[in-house]
């Protein structure tokens, strides 16, 4: 044992200090949702949760029906200056371009190669749509898989230079995180590709590939060498967006969800299926007001365009979260890592 | 406190009886799947279930990817005489007769209200689609999950006369249990009507309505008094039977199952897409060849043809469960609970 040679009262403050310090720190750490300001959101958050987990409350729900979902883009990660899949599509087709001499004369391809993509965008959904096509179809479904992770792990945001998953919006990780602590079940029901989603949503978000709702090409089941694989086709599979959200939350689910995180009017939808069940509903919009440390924009974007939904929540009541004012922080740290 | 005032060599030999009876009771009770004879199938299910979840196995996998997922007729529970939504789809063509005074003159309708299944049948699979669009569609998915909750607990099975509940096969529901009670997620993935079948798995196998995969008609989203209803179609949505079943399961799983229980030629591509994965794998067939307790039938059968699965099954390996030699009971308790 070491002898102390501080003098008593020296030693006393050292110890109260240490008391005072290991206090602060559990109490940080076990506050719930630590990236969230207080106010009126994080209140009406943490009030659902602990009104709908305790079984002495009259909105007690059991665990089997705790089911929250959320869109992707621009709910759990950003979307400005355009939906993250975009820039993988971009990327793969700069890859394929050897095995493609044609395309240096064929927009939108010709625009993408000659780093355009505003250009290349200037044909609407039809140039989306064969980027989409180009770089999403004739592969098999185990390649797709890896060509994403290989992309997600290199790839780069075009303007904050960010690998993607520092896009990611810390608050709402923290969310995911709370609701599964208290028995929640997490789904992502998103317009995005679930096969584009589904390589880094479990590393990312804790959300398992079986939890992942989402746009798809149709798959064909072929056998090569022998071998069975699914191939992603050209044909549209599911457009999940709008309408498309509760009639695939229905497919997937097959139950109707308590809790529903969304950003825009495609959302909508989704959110008014959640509402219209009875018992507790928390129906939520993440709202883009924080043009310094991310993007604002609502009814009149390209991209995430918030208009009747935000209308409609203010009708109902529905949360909206303002990211100014309520995140104290926006984004995951730079390395991405789960925490 | 009680006085015993028998003689001490008595109490001795009472006290090891019940000892030995405890005993006897606990290793009872612990001897997993009890419904399952020693042989073959108890011991490489067993062994398999061991292998994957022992830390210290070179088989062993992760919790996450822990996926077994299961065929339901004939598999989890009986198919004969016909499917049993088919029964389903008779009992609410008769209650909807009143309704459809066309119907006493116009086939498969005539037939099916005079009680002559087999003509009813006669006309083959325009049939069998017509009686499944005139019961199965225009009613909104709360309705029709209501309708077969109703039906399931009052219908029986035409010749056994037992409730649907208790044509499910105990040791199988001994085996999911068993699956997850060692982390792994079960699931069905059958040709049956998804939403047919959602409304009782979770009470009748543990699997919540998330974990069935299954045939569809396409859901239209529309508003009834301004509250969004989701009405089914008669618009064919999935097949989910022979290629339908690995593309479903990429769809709503999106990771290979190590697992595969099937038990007709519809269950072959599920099988060996299961099979053709890397690492430790379980691939079986139910075979039915017990006409005492069950049926007995595989090539020849119109219901639940096994003859390609049988072939490849025995060329790769695979478990054949013959349910004369392997089960000791068949059923579940007649009162149809889950134990």
């Amino acid at each position: 044992m070491q002898h102390d040679n501080r003098s008593p009262f020296r030693r006393a403050t050292a110890s109260a200090l240490a008391l005072a310090l290991a206090f602060l720190a559990a109490a940080c750490a076990s506050r719930p949702l630590p990236s969230w300001r207080d106010g009126p959101a994080r209140a009406a958050i943490l009030d659902f949760v602990a009104r709908t987990t305790d079984a002495a409350s009259a909105d007690f729900v059991p665990p089997a029906e705790r089911i929250a979902v959320f869109d992707n883009d621009g709910t759990l990660w950003a979307e400005q200056p355009a939906y993250f899949q975009l820039f993988f599509a971009v990327d793969r087709v700069k890859q394929l371009a050897p095995q493609h001499p044609e395309w240096t004369t064929q927009e939108p391809f010709r625009s993408v190669l000659a780093g355009d993509l505003k250009q290349a965008l200037a044909g609407g959904e039809k140039a989306v749509l064969a980027l989409v096509a180009a770089s999403h179809t004739g592969l098999t479904t185990d390649a797709f898989d890896a060509a994403v992770k290989e992309w997600f792990a290199t790839a780069r945001h075009p303007t904050t230079g960010r690998p993607f998953a520092a896009m990611v919006y810390e608050p709402m990780r923290e969310l995911l995180a709370h609701l599964r602590a208290h028995g929640y079940q997490t789904w992502i029901v998103s317009g995005g590709g679930i096969d584009f989603m589904r390589p880094w949503t479990e590393a990312v978000y804790g959300i398992p590939p079986q939890q992942v709702i989402g746009s798809s090409l149709a798959t064909r089941l072929e056998a090569r060498d022998g071998v069975p694989v699914l191939v992603k086709t050209a044909e549209l599979g599911a457009i999940d967006d709008k309408d498309g959200k509760p009639i695939h939350i229905h497919r997937h689910i097959g139950r109707r969800p308590i809790a529903a995180f969304g950003n825009s009017d495609g959302d909508l939808r989704m959110l008014q299926w959640t509402a219209a069940g009875a018992g507790p509903r928390l129906c939520a919009l993440v709202h883009h007001t924080d043009a310094e440390r991310e993007w604002a924009y609502d009814r009149a974007s390209h991209v995430g365009r918030l208009a009747e939904a935000l209308d409609e929540g203010a009708a109902r009541g529905w949360l909206v979260v303002d990211m100014a004012r309520d995140w104290a922080r926006v984004f995951a740290p730079a390395d991405g890592t789960a925490r």
